[in-house]
Parts: C-alpha cells; structure tokens; sequence
C-alpha cells in the first residue's frame, strides 16, 4: 500500500536474505519502527510480542520463521529433527490464528522434499513469498467481492454517505495488502463511492485507534474512531450501514474468532437489523471444528495490556497505569461470534453465508479434517 | 464509606458553611485532591468537568449549587430573576442525568417560600442536606433489595463464588452512600456471601478502571477489571452470574439511559441467559418520557476525551495521545437500553421487572408529568 508516496508493506524479506524486515506494529501510528528479524526467536518474539499481528501477517511471518530456521546454519542447514522442533514452536507462538499452523506446515512441507541446504533454502524463500503474494492477491479478491455489498447499499441510499464499523484492525497491516475487512473500503473507496469509517478504538491494545486509523488517514478514507462501547448506540439511531471485521479463526460451521468484542458488536448489528460481515482468505477457516466457543482455543495475554495504556506524551512515547496498583486485571483477546450472528463471509471466492452447506459450496476440496 | 479508617462521602459542606467540598474524581485512583466550590460557576465547572459525576451525585451537588446561589450575597440574598436564571444554568450543567433539575427544582421551591436571605440559606442548606441524606437511606435500602438476588444465585450455586459484572461507577462516589449498582456488592460483601465482580473499565474515562476498582478495593471486595469487550466473552463462557449497573435516566416504561457500552453488556446477557438488573432510587426516574431511545437527551462530549487517556507514569498524572493527530472522534457519553432486555430495577421500595405497570406499582403516587 502507498504510505506517504512510497509502496510499503508489513513484512518483507532484505536484499541480502539473511532478515526478515518488519514494521514494529507496537509503535504505531506515532513511530515507523523496521525491525530486522535473523532467527527464530525473533521471529516468536515478534508474533508473541505482537509487533506483528492479524491471522495473515501471522502466518506469512510464521512462513518467513521456517526460512530463517533453515537459514540457521552455513552448513547444510538444520538437520529434520531440529527443523520440526523449531516449526513446533513457531506454530505455538499464538494459539488462536489458525494461519500460522497452516503457513508454518506449509513450508515445511516443501522443505522437506528439497535436499541438499541450498535447495531448501530456496524452497523455503520460494514458498513463504507465493504465500504472501498469494494472501495479498486473496485480499484483492476480498476487495473486489466485498464491494458490490458496498456499492448496493450506496445505491439504496442514493448515493449517501455509507456509514460501515469495523473492529481491531484487519488492514493491510494485518494481512500484506489490502487487508480483508478493509479490502471492500479501500476498493470502494477507490471507485469513489461516498463512505464512512467508524473505526472501534479495540482495547486494551488499540489496534484500531491506533492501526486502522492510520491506514484509513493515510490512504484519505474518511473516518471517526469511537470507544469500544459506542457501536451500539450508533447502530440504534440508524448511523451505521454495515458492519466489516476479519478473523482469526473461523470454523467450517461458520462461528468465528476475532478480536474480543466483536461479538458484543454482531449481537448489536442482530438487534438493529445491521448487516455484519466477516472478510476472510480461505486461510483463515478451521477445516476441523464445529463448534467455536467450546473448541477454538482463546488466548489470555498479559494482564498489564489491560492495565496500562499506551500512546504519546508530548514527543515521547510513554504508557500510563489507569487502575490502582493493587487491582488485577483478566485479558482474553479474542471471542468467538455465533455463526447465527454472521450475515455472511466475503471470501477470495466469493460471498456466502454462515453455514457449513454455503462454506462447503465455495470450497469443496476442503475435507473436514480430524 | 470508609477509606482508610475514615468516613468519606464525595460531598459535604465545609464548617464555615461558605464551600462544598467534592473529592475530585478526575484524579481518583493515583491522587485524592478535594476541591472547594464557592459559586455557581464553581459547581457548573465541577459538575461539566466530571469532578462529581453520577446521577444521584450531580443531583446533590446542584442541590448545593442553588444553595451556593442563595448565598451569593451578604445582603438579603439574591433576587428571584437572578436565582432562576442561576438555577437554570445548574439545570443545563449535563443534560442526561434526569436528577439533577429533580433536585434543584426540589431545593429551589423550598427556597421560594422563604423571606430573609438568612431563611433563604438556611432553607437551601436544610433542604440539600435533606436530599443527599434522602439518597443515603436510598442507596441503603438498594443493597438490601437487591442483596436478595445475590443471595438467591449464591444459594442456587452452593455458596460457590457468585461472579457480578458491572459498568462504569454506579458506587458511593457516584452517589452519597453505598451506590446504586454497588449497594447490593457492598451488602452481599457484608454479610460473609463469596463474591467476585468483573469491572468493565468503561471508556472513554474509565470509571471502572479508575473509581469502581478503587471503592471495591478499598473495601475489600474481591473484582478484576476487563476491557468493555470483554463482558460478552465471560457470559458465553458462564462466568458471570449477574449484572448489576447504574442508570443516569429511567423512563416511567422502563427504558435504561446509562453509560455507553451498558446497552451491549444487556444484549450479551440477554443472549447468555444472564440476569441483568438496573439499581435506582426514584430519582432517576423520568415521569415523562415514554421511548428511551427516541427522547433521552444523549450527551456528546469532547471528542479528545476518546483520543487520551489519563493515567500515571512514574510519580506524575498524565495523558496520552493514542490515535494519529489527525483522526477525529466522536464522544457519545451514554446509550439507552430498551426495557425489553432489562430483567429488573432494583429502587428503594424494592424490585419489580421493566414495564410500565410494574413500575407504577412500586411508585403509584407519581403521575405521568406532560
């Protein structure tokens, strides 16, 4: 994506091969921050950290993890057992994106069959970036489907403002263009349909205060960032059209993981009659569960993010404590929406509706897997 | 209540009778300053700036305002023009909160009878003080309705820890004594019952994070503050037992003007089969308005209340900056929650469900007012 005049991605791999270039995600918008990551570690300590985030970039960086796991050594790189080793922990990194056990596998999966070091080297650069420019060309697609939902509810309006919501962020900072919640945005931006953004801040880590924001304002798409608590009310007196979010994970059943609160917003858009749409590569689904608020596991991240708010004190940027010192504090990151809730999914090939028959009719090479 | 081993309430008239003194909730939990208010503009500014907030709390300190008004003057006090054109700039300090003109009306017709400026004050200074001790023995007897509801569930689980979840402050500070929404914490808490309550952290300023978690704390009571987002996710996944919130205007059918964010906790409990109940004294009833959503004035704040956050880093107070300078916000301070997703109020002449009839029934003396 254009930033400032200058094509940028999330990630990228440097000229000489030996790191993987990321923006640090946790600086901004108030810092452009490129981190080089060498080894594994950096690369757990990236997506742990989340200097890099959302279920594609995820997986692209786990894909760019088992490259630098191969890199590892000058010999004849790292012999099966330790490459499985260090693939395990890449995939263990974060436990919700089902993205990053399906990149991770991938590579490996290539990397196997090359033999000597250099041919899995090159297997393993090969891979990882037709995964990324696959992702980037799925959210293209997202972009393109996602609009006619954009462009019908334009017309219906007369060609007023549409009013969409989205959550956390599920730019092209989360994916590697385009994003998936953003595709239609920016496409139909880019057709000059007259939109609107109401961007939910997402705490505790503000990806969309801070993310979204960003990328909207950068690219000149007009919006307004609003507490996490606002969408309801907005919804209630008619200021929203549709609802966009991605996903982390999202069952063959059509229940889906995002980030927590999404499914405070799907209850929301139900209740007022608000179409609410999950964008999503077909990465993204778990060809395994059924049922998603039982089965798909929910990280709890350190209870500082909830305490502990970051941003930008005069030139400096800093984090301030809000609660007192003594109370503690509970952060689980994602939450799972009931495919009931779900109007329907914007896919690379197409759009369907929350139901196993409907997935199963865009994908039908998919097996349920065990 | 008791802090630290001494009785505080958040307002109280100084010795000399010449200021009322307001904790100052802005700087709650990381600082405890008291401000005295001497004149109108003094509690106008207190009460706009959220140095007081609460319902039943900016009742009481408007009640003190036009008390300040009468003062105003060594001589006979001031003339009646003057003192409505006062007492109208306190009615118009906030705009949701239906108790604030209910008590300066209240203390304004006492005022009226009296002759002397001397009787004057002394009517307004009874009369205020009749009020915040009125809302005192309300918040009472609120915990000991709605401390039944907490015992029931307790009973039903074996005496195992029953969760609560509550939104904003609807505590002492928020009132005079005990809280609305607290008031039954407070009671269940006193009577040896295991409880456990998650505390949204309420943004845009956090009145979870910063005066709940504070006032639970001080007292005792076991909680952990969440996100907003997260209330939906805990009630799926059966960790809440009952919510319990605060109102800032109820109308007479039932319709629940709150925080914003309250609106989606009710649907989230609505959709998980939690209890979800609304603690009031009849002041915060609105004898005159029949559709919450269509007519509750909806108070828009600062739009930078949205973009900083107030917190503390090392040993100073103070705020940063989150989304890019040039994102706008937009601040809706409260939602309303349609009576339909209210499973009971809890008020000073006991509990009843969320209708018209019910709530007549509790209150037959009050007329529908044109």
């Amino acid at each position: 994506m254009r930033v400032e005049g200058k094509d940028v991605r999330p990630i990228w791999l440097s000229e000489d091969g030996a790191a993987v270039c990321v923006i640090d995600q946790r600086m901004l918008p108030h810092e452009f921050v490129v981190l080089d990551l060498r080894t594994v570690d950096d690369v757990l300590f990236a997506i742990g950290e989340l200097v890099v985030r959302g279920a594609p970039l995820i997986g692209i960086t786990g894909a760019w993890g088992v490259y630098l796991a191969v890199c590892r050594t000058q010999s004849d790189g790292i012999d099966d057992e330790s490459l499985h080793r260090e693939c395990g922990r890449l995939k263990a990194a974060r436990p919700t994106a089902v993205n990053l056990a399906w990149a991770v596998d991938r590579v490996l999966s290539v990397v196997r069959q090359a033999r000597s070091g250099s041919e899995r080297r090159e297997a393993a650069r090969t891979e990882a970036a037709a995964i990324a420019e696959e992702e980037a060309e799925n959210c293209r697609k997202i972009g393109e489907w996602g609009v006619s939902i954009v462009e019908e509810i334009s017309k219906r309006k007369n060609e007023n403002t549409v009013h969409l919501l989205t959550h956390c962020n599920a730019g092209w900072l989360a994916t590697i263009e385009w994003g998936t919640a953003t595709a239609p945005i920016y496409a139909a931006f880019d057709r000059g349909i007259d939109i609107h953004v109401w961007v939910d801040e997402t705490r505790p880590l503000n990806q969309g205060l801070r993310l979204t924001a960003w990328e909207l304002g950068a690219y000149g798409v007009p919006h307004t960032v609003i507490t996490d608590n606002a969408g309801g009310h907005l919804m209630q007196h008619g200021m929203v059209d549709l609802v966009i979010v991605g996903t982390d994970r999202t069952t063959y059943t059509g229940d889906v993981a995002n980030k927590i609160g999404t499914y405070l917003k799907a209850l929301a858009a139900r209740d007022n009659g608000v179409p609410f749409y999950v964008a999503l590569p077909s990465s993204t689904f778990d060809w395994r569960l059924r049922d998603g608020v039982a089965e798909i596991p929910i990280e709890e991240r350190d209870p500082d993010e909830v305490r502990y708010v970051q941003g930008r004190d005069g030139k400096r940027t800093t984090r301030v404590l809000i609660p007192p010192a003594g109370s503690p504090a509970r952060n689980d990151a994602f939450d799972v929406t009931p495919a009931r809730l779900v109007t329907g999914f914007i896919t690379e090939r197409g759009i369907c509706r929350a139901s196993e028959e409907d997935i199963r009719r865009l994908f039908p090479e998919k097996r349920r897997e065990p």
